[in-house]
Order: C-alpha cells, then structure tokens, then sequence
C-alpha cells in the first residue's frame, strides 16, 4: 500500500501513524519528492482498512498496490482449482458444458431437454426455480416444485445438476442440488455469500452487471473465507451503452480471471447478448479464449418458453454447436 | 406496446398473436409500411411478458409505449405521497433532514452525534448497524447491538431512525426502525423486496449502482405491489468512467422521478461524492433541483470513523449547512 | 417511425403534423387506446428530423423502428462488401492480418518488423505516423517523416500500407496511403468523415470508446454518402468500468456488425486490452466470433517502443498466432 | 510516481532502470517488501512516458501519484483564472448567462432572440453556425453565413458571441468571435486543440461524453501548453445507462473541477438532459454547486427548431429563471 500525504502534513500525526501501523506489523519507508511525501507500507496490508487511512487529515490519497483477495489469488495459489461433480471435472483443461432451459416449466420439458443435451454431451443439466425477474408482475419461476422437478430430471439421465438461489432462507431446499448459482443481481448480497462460504456445495458465482474483476474475486473471497474452497467463476456479460444486445460479453475476463485467479471460468453466452442467433459466435469465441466451460440455454420451443425466449437456442443447434467447440477447445489448448 | 413484424412474417403465425393478444383483452391496429409492418397493441399491457413476444418467429422487434410499473406511476396517482414518521412529514413540500454517523460505534458515540444533529434541525437519525463492505475482512457492523443503541438514541433525543436491513432474516430485529433502508446493491434483492412489501412500515429504497430510473421503480413497485405504499426513493450516486469521486450524483433524478413518480426523493450526497468536502456545493444543488430530503453522513471524529470516514462532516459543519439549505430550498420552492 | 402523443393532445396540432407529413410524402396510421395513442408513420422516414417532432408540445415521445443508415445496411445491400488493396480481399471469407508497430521510429525500425509480420504471412502493414496521444508532453509521432518511412517498407515488402490520418489538412499527404485509418477519437469528426467520403480510398473506421453500434454505422454512413463505399469497421475496445484491461473487447461487435451491414469487420486486440499477453486470446476469440481480419501491433522491442510498448508482442508470437489463427478461421467458417 | 516490480525482477535491468531515471533528473527510492518491492520516483515526473515504463519485463504496475497537467493545475497556480470578454469577467465570483438558440436560422430569429436574452441580463450570446449532427441526413448549421449573422447579432446588442468550430480550417472564419467552443466530440482532437493554442481567444472547452477530469484537464493543457490560457470547463452532460435524459449533468464536476484547477467552469444544462422542462432545476442546481456560469438555450419557437428544439426553452422562461438564478448564488456565494 502506498500512502501519498499532503505537503503540508503535521509532522505529529505522521509520527503517530507510523506508530500505529508498526504496531500492526507493518513497516513504513519514506519517500521524500519535491511536492510530495510517499510512504510505502511493508507487511500484510490486507487488513488495513483503507478508508481509515484516506479519511486521516494529513493523507491526500491512498493506492493499493496488492490484491485485497488472498484466498482466490493465484499468487497464493498457483495450481488450478478443480472442482469435481458427479463424473466432471471443471478446471482441469477439458471444456464443461452446462445446458438446460432458462426455466423449468414442467416434468416433460425438463426431463426432455435434459435427455437431449446429454445426447450431444452435456455434461450438467441447468434450469431456474427461483427466477428473478424486474417486474413483479412477470413469471417468477416453480420455485419449490421445480427444484423437485430437476431432481427428476437429473435421476432420469444422471446429469448433475446447476440451479439459483435467490435468499439464504432457501438454502435448505438445495439438498439435491449439485451446484448453486449466485446471480449477477446478488453478487454482492453478502449475507447469502457468507452463507454459502459455510456449506461445501460447489457455487457458481456470476458477475455483477456492473462489477469489476476485483469486485468479482472478493465476492469469490467472501464464500472462500468461510472455509468453501469451491467457487466456479462465471461471466454473462455486463451493463454498456450498447443497446442492441442486452448486455455485453466481456471475453477479456476469460484470460483475466484466469491469471489473477485460480478458479474455473465459464462463460454464459445466452444472457450475454440476450439473442439465440448470437450464441454460437460467442460460445466459440468463449473457447477460442481459454474458457473452461460454457453455461448455455437450451428449449425445445423457444417461442414458448415461459422466460428468455429469445436467447434460447433449441437442441438441435446446441448439438451442432457442442461438436464444434470441442474441436476449437482441441486447437485453442495446443 | 408496439410490435415491429420481421418483412417476410408468416400469416399464420400473425393471425395466431392476433388470436392470443385478443383472449388478453387487447386489440391490435396493424400499420403496413414499404418495409415494415407495424402492430399497436391497444389495452393493459402492463401484464404481458415483453420476451414471450420477443421471440416469437414473426417478430423482428417490441418497444414498450407505456411505462411498466402501476402503483409508483404519477400518470395513475398525480398527487404526491407524503409519508409521515413522528412530527416529520416527507414529501409535503418541506425539506425533511435525515443525519448521523455511518455506523453506529458505540453508545456514546451515537447518542452524542444523536444530540447534536437534533440541535442543528435534523428530523431523523440514521446509523447503519448492518454494513454491506466489499471486502470480508472490512468492518461488518455492530449488528444486533447497532441496533439497540439506534433505539437508545432515538429513546433519549424523540428522533425516529433510518438504518438498513441486509437480509429478510433480519427483519424481526427492525420493530423498533422508523424506516427500513434498503441499500444500493440490494436494490434488486426481489426476495427482500416482497418481504418489505408485507410489512406497514416506510422504505427507503437506494438506486442501484447502475440502475436506471425505470428500474428503481420497478423495484418500488416490488414493494407496493405487496401493499406497502409507503416507499422512498433515494439517490445516491451511480458508478460512472469518473473514479475521482467514489460515485457520481445524477441530480436529474430528482425532477425526473418526482415527475415520473408521485414518491418523495431524497438524495444521499455523502456516497455520492465519498468525499466530505463535496457533501456542502452537492447538498445544496439537491435543495436546488427540488430533493425533497438529505440524508447525510455526520460523525463527530471522521478520522476515526470505522467505516466511511472520507465522507463524513463534522456536526459545527452540518449546523452551518442545514441553515444555508433551509435558505435555498426557500428561494427554489417560489 | 412511432410517435406517442400526450393524452390531452390538440386536435388541430395533431391535424397540422399529419398534413405536414403527408407533404412529405409519408402516410399515418393512428391507434387510438385507453391510455394513449400512437402514430405509425409509413414512408421513408430516414431524411426526418427526430428532434423536430420530438419537440412538438403534442408529442410525449418518438420511437425509430428502421435503422437511421441506408448505405451502410444490410437490408437494402445483402451481399458482402469485398475491398480489394492490393492482393489481399478483405470481407471475402478469409482472414486479413495487419500487422506492425504502434508508431514508426526509425527505417530500421519498420523495415525490419515489415519483413517479419510479411514472412508470417500478414497481408497489410500498420504503423502510426501521426499519433493521438492524451498528453501534450508525450511523442506525437515521426509525422510527415513517417509516412515517408511507411512507403520505403511498402516498397520493400510489397505491403500495402494502413496508416491514421487525424485531422483533414493532412489529407494531401496520404497519396501512397492504401488504407486511411480513423482513430476511435475522430469517429465522430464529422468534417473528416465528410473529406474521406470525397476520396476513394478505402477507410478504416475505428468504433470510439463508447459509441454505440448504430453511431459506428451512421459514421460510415457519412462517408459513403460522398460516394466512397470502402469502409472497413473496426472494434479496437470501448470503455468500460473495467481498470484492469485499457479497454473491453466488444466481442459481440462482430456477429452483430456483420449482421446490420455489409461491410467487412476487423478487430484490433491490441489497443482493446493494452496487454501483449491478452493478445493472442483475444485474437483467437475475434477469428472464432467470425471476424474478417485482425490489427496487431507486432515491435521487435516491446520495452523500447516509443509508445504502446505494453500491448506489442514480438515477432516469433506473431508468427505462432498467425498459423493458430488460420486453423481457427478454418473449424469456425466450416 | 510509483512503480511496483515484479518478484522475481531481474537486478540487472532494475539498475539500467535506476541509471536511465537518474539521467532524466529523477531519484528513486525503493521500499522492499515481503511480497513486493516498490520504487518511488522523486522530481518531476510529468515529462516520462508512463508506458515507456509499464512495457519493462521487471515492471508489474506503475501508479501515478501526482497530477499529469501543470498549466491547469490549481497546485501551481492557486488563484482563479479570471476572463475577461467586452464588459464580462468569467471566474471572478459573479455568474455569467451565456444564451442563445442551438442554432443560428435567419437573422431575424438570432436578432430577436439575441435582444430579448440581453434584456434579461445574459451576458454573452450563443448560436450554432457549424453543427456536429450524428446523421449526414440532419441539418449542417447555415457554416459561414452563420457566423456572419452571429456579428450583425452582436453588433446590435452588444453581446460577445460563442460559437462551435468543428474543424481548425475553419479558424480564419472566427475572428469576430469571442470565445471559440469546442464541442463534446472534439475534445480530443488534439490537431485543433494545439491550433487553438497558438490563437489568444478565450476557449470553451466542452468535456467529452464518456471522458474524466483529467482527461478534460488534459485537454485544456494542450491549449495551454501552446501559450493561450484563457480556457473556460464545461459540463454538458456526461453518457450514462439512463435514457431517459439525453446525458446525465454530473454535477459534481463543478466543486471538483474548481478544486484540481483555476480554470472557470460553465454548465450547459440543456444539452445535460435534453429535454427542456429540466433547464430550471439543472440550472438552479449547478448555481448552488457553486458554477461560474451557465450556457443554455433559449428559442422563440421551440417546436419549429432546426435542431435541438426539444431542449431549448422559450424568453419569458429564461428571464425568469435568470432572476432565480441570481438570487441562488447569492445564497451560496456566503
């Protein structure tokens, strides 16, 4: 951490935050410019809280110069994580896909769907119980019911299964699901993620529509600090000017997220860009640029599905699409 | 709704959405143009799901005409909610004062800053005891104790309280909250929401960080939906490409949403700017462009403030400040 | 176009737009609902100001339905633009690699990378002679002397030559330019636009940092009203609230930009993350996304280039890349 | 500045490193840590590359800590920058009306508009003669003739005029105008900004759509550095993910922009939001921020504008709004 001090600092208070800080374990040196006073702050500076140090009158700012994350930082960590799912292993090189309806609406399209995708190589089945939706008055998903259904679903093919929670209180109803979701509306509910941080169920956690890469990690580090190791990254693109996509994949995160850290990264192409003729191009560019998975919406009736319709593609697209990022995965990992 | 048809639709497939939209209650006038055809769908249309519509086959495009939410929509309620807590009554066209510390630290801290800030004409108190922070290992609030001192200071000066909730299992805690704040990263937290929406007491909901106006409302309508019409909104900063302050005051929300709305506005200049020498020139252009409350941030030893410092002022500061907005809310409300 | 008028809206005003627009020539067709009617206006819209009828006191908002660009469209221009320089294609189908250094720096200098990138198999050569910088203080580029520079390495290599052009004076001296460049900050520097719509070269557009799709095409729109219909688009990155990278690759650009128009599509990776290590992800992301050719900043002395160092990779990379990027051109057109 | 290394940097390079800064007049400070070592770099640093720097293989990240800009920097040059146009001081406490149409029409429409804003006690007249449009479709401004009717405006009322310079060709056309503006899109057209540098007219200097402070300081620098320093900031809006206004005025850029520097910052609340009911509390809002001036448009027939009518409000308003104004700054200047 470096501290930049105003010219004119009273030299008391600089004597007296040095004190501090040294009772913190950690060492200060002193750089003395023309017009600027620099101290460099030495030792583990991840528990300093940097509002502090910036409100002191003598401190005209504050740069940090190492990541606040410790736990999902690759510095500290240099291998891959892997995190293992029935018979899938998400991290190790090889490329997940995860498929499944946006929502599930009923026994028959859920366990239809479910059959399909694994047909072509699926490796988890996704579907939304808990749905959140900006309107109050738009389809809010089977919640319960539907958590029971994809258990259906998932003892009929053997497909893990990936779902969302949306509040701490449901947790108990996650018993039989394999992965949970954290959406990109609740990457910040910090109650839920400490929750989450105190089960051992893998968590796939989505950027917010807004977040940085920081924001992301330490919303990673809040799961990771309760001791669950076992986070999965997911970017499904965030908020821009652009309006003609309705939200704008960042393919950048992909080799980003993966140097900075050592969790998976999936890609969500389908809420991405909110178009179903858009899925194929992004999910190939998703591969071509290291991703370790794909999260994709597949309906057997677009037009009829009961939410994101149109971001949809239908089974057989996505059987076509998965032969085909396999062989970019082969080319890209070379 | 307008509906724009892809040029060479199917008339099947249109006469089907005719059909459909007919047995909604709604009809359809069909604009046929060189290139494009053209649907105006005429009846409530604040019940349809823009994304079934979407995707279907024939449809190139849907723009919505009419604003989605109901109960916070000024076009269906022209006259302004005034909300009432204790002696104080916001959005009557007075200029409701709502200040205190970040966090509640202690008891004396509280009821000090409590004492000072009734002194200076403030209305209400705020003091978060539940702090959302971005990193796991930042200072998390007193919690369940935070709260308790809120009421002793509350018991000891008569001001009601403001402070926020993070989590619906925290709501049992908040009997003795005059109004329940609902902070900016959970403006979408819907579960939360409809929670709130069950209970009789006043919301004071913050904007997300890049949220739109359409979708702070969406969110009040989460609320009202359920039957609580008593929501405030609050500006407080959106994140734009400016990092010299923390968040950027879009003060056109305060005549775009009492326009759009009939519900109060009040502005939070303390996060907006995360800098306490901007809290004096942004709370007065609030006063200026019709806010009708502050809600400020008031600890008497910024420095050693546990969260927030940067942007709190002192009491002697407040005093003086609420005597010069008094003025300037007078000469704006002529 | 569709116009929503206020509810309480003059009969005679309403009767004035309408004979007004009938003189030019376009035809309303009016839907009368409970709440609110609109107009749909049917004729060739494109030459309408919407800000004049926007302004009309009868008048609540106007909704565009067709694209505000005619030359640029697709729709009335299905087939591929294809522009020839010398005896590379661009927009045919195969992959265009523009290789070179960010600036010019000496003969040598871009004599040496010339031979490099051409003996990898790029087909045009890039180098800046005028350089927009953000500070006044840093190197503006070798000017004049550059562009002199550039036709020795054309003329040595046989490359033909991309080059930024920043203001319209400088015009004259780019008689041996094969493609001018416009920067990203001069998208919208509508007097050049209008200058290069009068030559016939072909014109390489970079998006701005964060315009919108439709404002890239309404700039190409500008010079292909003066007649010049080689315009080459280009997403080198737009601005968002992510620091870490320089800029975020709008991957999606390219599927969509090709989708809207028929022009060619080019992505530049390397002013897009400011990262020579994000370079090759990126560019293989952008081939697999179906881009029709990549500008990469290729210096044989990265930590001494004059400006940009950070983004440039070497030669031996670029050599590596351009064989990966072929084998990916090749799965994904399949 | 301050330059983080790598941890495994090699000592060899670091030494060049050292040798190559002590040559420029800087000396370095290094602070070893357990994870990181930090250099600080002490003398002035304004003049080095920092992507000279970033581009080093022993360099992990260099942060700036010092300000970019030295002419418009309050730190060397503490008191306000006062301009003087006929009659006018722009920065000297007062508050100084700039009014006028968006465009220049006819000379009726200027002279008329021109007397009646001046009889409500605008200081200077505005008016649009070169018009940067986002569509070569839309009106151009009537160019020359323009700014010939600007002068007969000017020489009947006495105002000094400002007006838009799109392209520096233009320049020899602006002698009689007093203050050139630059618009929003140009603001990084350095080519015009180092012409402007060599004339001795005052500037506005209008901030980009998605630009930051420093970036527009950057920009005034450019002038400055060229020997004119008569530049006066504008905020016009800035591009945000709310719609519902064209822009959104971030209005904190008064108090921020007048704390970094002496530089005299005007508002345009017209073009901030775009729509004309929002002039009034925009403009009282930026007033109490603390703005030396405001530029807004004023039309005689808002609705049969060439251009921008929706934005532009009518005499009798803005000379109300005028004595409003007058009375806000009192208030706030105490």
């Amino acid at each position: 951490m470096v501290v930049i001090l105003k010219n004119d600092h009273d030299k008391q208070q600089l004597s007296n935050l040095v004190s501090w800080l040294s009772g913190k374990g950690i060492s200060v040196h002193t750089t003395v410019g023309a017009t600027q006073t620099i101290l460099g702050l030495v030792g583990d500076t991840s528990h300093l809280d940097i509002d502090l140090i910036s409100a002191l009158d003598i401190v005209e700012a504050v740069r940090r110069v190492q990541e606040p994350y410790k736990n999902a930082n690759r510095k500290f960590h240099p291998q891959n994580t892997v995190i293992e799912v029935g018979n899938t292993r998400i991290g190790d090189g090889s490329l997940t896909l995860i498929a499944g309806p946006c929502s599930v609406e009923s026994e028959e399209q859920i366990c239809e769907i479910a059959q399909k995708v694994k047909a072509s190589g699926a490796n988890l089945l996704r579907g939304g119980a808990f749905k959140p939706r900006t309107s109050p008055y738009s389809f809010q998903g089977m919640r319960q019911e539907g958590l029971r259904l994809l258990s259906l679903a998932k003892k009929l093919t053997g497909l893990p299964v990936v779902t969302e929670i949306m509040d701490l209180s449901q947790l108990e109803l996650f018993d039989d699901v394999d992965i949970i979701q954290v959406g990109a509306r609740n990457m910040q509910n910090f109650e839920l993620l400490r929750a989450l941080g105190a089960t051992r169920k893998p968590i796939l956690l989505k950027r917010g529509l807004s977040s940085t890469y920081e924001e992301l990690l330490m919303s990673a580090e809040y799961i990771m600090a309760g001791g669950n190791e076992q986070v999965i990254l997911c970017e499904r693109g965030i908020r821009t000017f652009e309006s003609y996509t309705r939200n704008t994949l960042d393919i950048s995160a992909v080799p980003v997220l993966k140097q900075l850290s050592h969790l998976p990264v999936v890609i969500d192409p389908s809420h991405s860009a909110g178009k179903n003729e858009l899925v194929d191009p992004l999910s190939c560019a998703a591969v071509a640029a290291g991703a370790d998975g794909l999260i994709i919406e597949v309906h057997n009736d677009p037009p009829h599905a009961l939410c994101d319709g149109p971001q949809s593609i239908r089974p057989e697209a996505f059987d076509k699409l998965a032969h085909k990022l396999r062989r970019v995965k082969e080319i890209c990992n070379l």
